[in-house]
């Protein structure tokens, strides 16, 4: 993988995920034993967050330092030369020149990609527009496996705005590389999967459904991924007031679910995760958020070193 | 003292906080011989300032970074993930998640406290409202016992806001550690210690003595620590035109001093401490900042490696 | 050089010069071969941008890093304790007190001169009002020397704002070490060299002329040197919209160029540098900005080890 960039999950074999996946235990049994790793000492890691994520930007210069790295940090917008007027593509390529791989978010889809063919150093996407987020994905089917032991098999639940969500979508994306046994996409209409979606979960030939609240489908389901429903999607305020309730996870909403139940969620989280599941055994979004430390400490090996 | 939260110094027995300062001794020497000290590498620190302090962020980062060990920050509020609701709890478990040791510093009383019941890892206390500055206190303390060979047996004037400065608070709350001769309280009224902090003076059976000016006593200072006396504590800025010169602290006000009088200032300081004190032999207070990186490094390996 | 600021490019003599780049050619085998240099260890170097540079921030923090140095940054002004006024003298004490080594960029003309007075530690000048920015001269000049095997007997020509542009100043300052064949001024009249600057050229014997377009010129010169006129700078806009025409480098400008021109820019760009130049053989400038971090390297490593 070295030298790879990560732009999409698709662009990931199921075998190259598992491989990743193998590299993140073992990194998490170093971080576990608290052994000092040096197999990035002497890289650098440039951060370019055009859009802001504190957790993806601390956890992957957490993941670098942990290895012995250094980071470098583009500052907020306003603050750099893109004050001046300068080109996205000439800002790549002074991360080029002196980091040895970039990490990048943007509001725009296809950003990251774009980053990928003007810079000559491996270019890994933290998030674009409404697209993919794909070290993201990857720590979320890393914690079903940590939960349940498998990815193949089980019955999944995507909840939210699975249209311009990008963590849903990326995961959904993700699980087309295995063998859900089915896959409920539970969203209000307007915010249901986008066409390409649906199209690669056929191709795959996933059993999936539709569905418009998570009370039909909870008994079923061996993992919820929860995301937001944001009201600002919504033109008229009143539907999102109607249908609001239905897509908030509290611990009464999950009554009845099958005691293994995984909840996942990226992180942060405003309302639509009461924090009465905290204390419930479905709770496994800390961990998962904990996960992203030692799987993107595995991706910056492969991609550094091999 | 390995694992323990550092949120006030009164977690501190006195033999606790002399272990600090030879260890602090032996960072010291340490820095002055340019030895390149490893016993952190490995380790990260994260720095969740919610309230902006450049010295004291920079000064626990170069503590660190003297160390071997590396450091996180979470942005400013306005950038981070909080600008998406995200609570105070939750971002104290993602920094859990990635770092070894998180120094919060918030505007809010309490705010260290909880966020160390929530940490898994230890908190350090980088100052929360107007209530303890732990480090701080330990750093001001260091300063005297270099300044004066000893902590007991002085007379100690403590100027300015003792009501709402953190900074003074947590040194007096310090000194009743230790036996000092006596305390000289100089503040306006409306400045005064609050009763919790005369309260503990008097359960020590420390001599003290609350007085409007320093010209009053500034003969029988061996320490006099200097915080600022805000206009904006008045309601009335006629009072504060009142009053503002008495606090204000000259080379024309230590005439009559003791030749070894130390003067200490937290820092940064505005105008309640001239420029023209800097010349005399007075003025310990750059000497003060300095041992903050010694101190804090001293700190970290004790709570870090024990 | 250990402990030696860098003020101005005329700190330093040419001999001094040509032995930072000789190092800088060291580092940069060093960066080509992966080496993993550690010849900073334990060293801190403080960035205080009183005015914001992305570019030349991250290349000295890459540089340090590079060498297994670490760093410091003073935030953004609103952000730190300066909000609470501070004088810049205690800042920079502060950041003595902590870093080995200190690089200060401000708005004001003689800033780092200032910092140099103050600090123990070495200080760098990062760029300071109109005046100066000597690492960038440095980097100009070993790009010349790169692409075109010598500094001396070349005709350069530097082009656009030659009044208040730092950048362009300078390289004019460095090519004075040096013996230049000719040095074309081209800038409009209201942006013409100061009166320093040319009387230093003729102390030095150096041939030169003031042109008011490239097209008088491009067949003669080796070097371009282009920075950007800013519309600011013109009381009446309609005199900016005359002459911008003449100060906009694209690849029909060049046309008539020797096959040899070396076309320099300090980065960040935003019009006065088409892209259509950077698919010509002229195009030096991304080289040249990579060349930032192992000159920095060469700079630090010789000032902090000797």
């Amino acid at each position: 993988m070295k030298g790879r960039d990560v732009i999409t999950v698709l662009d990931f074999s199921r075998s190259e995920v598992e491989r990743v996946f193998e590299e993140t235990d073992a990194m998490q049994r170093a971080l576990e034993r608290g052994e000092r790793l040096d197999v990035l000492r002497g890289f650098v890691m440039a951060t370019a967050f055009f859009e802001p994520s504190t957790r993806t930007k601390l956890s992957f210069q957490t993941a670098m330092l942990r290895l012995g790295g250094s980071c470098i940090d583009l500052p907020p917008e306003e603050l750099s030369s893109r004050a001046k007027g300068e080109s996205f593509a000439d800002t790549i390529r002074m991360l080029d020149a002196y980091a040895d791989v970039i990490v990048v978010r943007h509001r725009l889809e296809g950003a990251a990609r774009f980053a990928a063919e003007i810079a000559a150093h491996p270019v890994i996407n933290g998030g674009d527009g409404t697209r993919d987020h794909p070290t993201q994905a990857m720590i979320d089917l890393y914690t079903v496996r940590k939960a349940l032991g498998r990815i193949d098999g089980l019955v999944y639940g995507v909840l939210g705005d699975l249209r311009y969500g990008r963590a849903a979508r990326s995961f959904i994306l993700a699980l087309t590389l295995f063998n859900p046994k089915k896959i409920y996409l539970i969203s209000p209409p307007q915010l249901a999967s986008r066409p390409e979606i649906i199209e690669r979960i056929r191709e795959r030939s996933i059993e999936y459904e539709e569905v418009r609240s998570l009370h039909e489908v909870i008994s079923e389901l061996d993992v919820l991924y929860v995301t937001r429903v944001q009201r600002e999607r919504f033109p008229d305020p009143m539907e999102y007031e109607k249908v609001r309730g239905s897509y908030r996870v509290t611990a009464e909403s999950l009554k009845g679910a099958k005691p293994n139940l995984v909840v996942l969620h990226p992180l942060p989280r405003v309302d639509e995760l009461a924090y009465d599941v905290d204390a419930t055994q479905h709770a496994w979004y800390f961990r998962q958020a904990s996960f992203g430390v030692p799987l993107r400490m595995a991706l910056l090996k492969l991609i550094l070193r091999g």
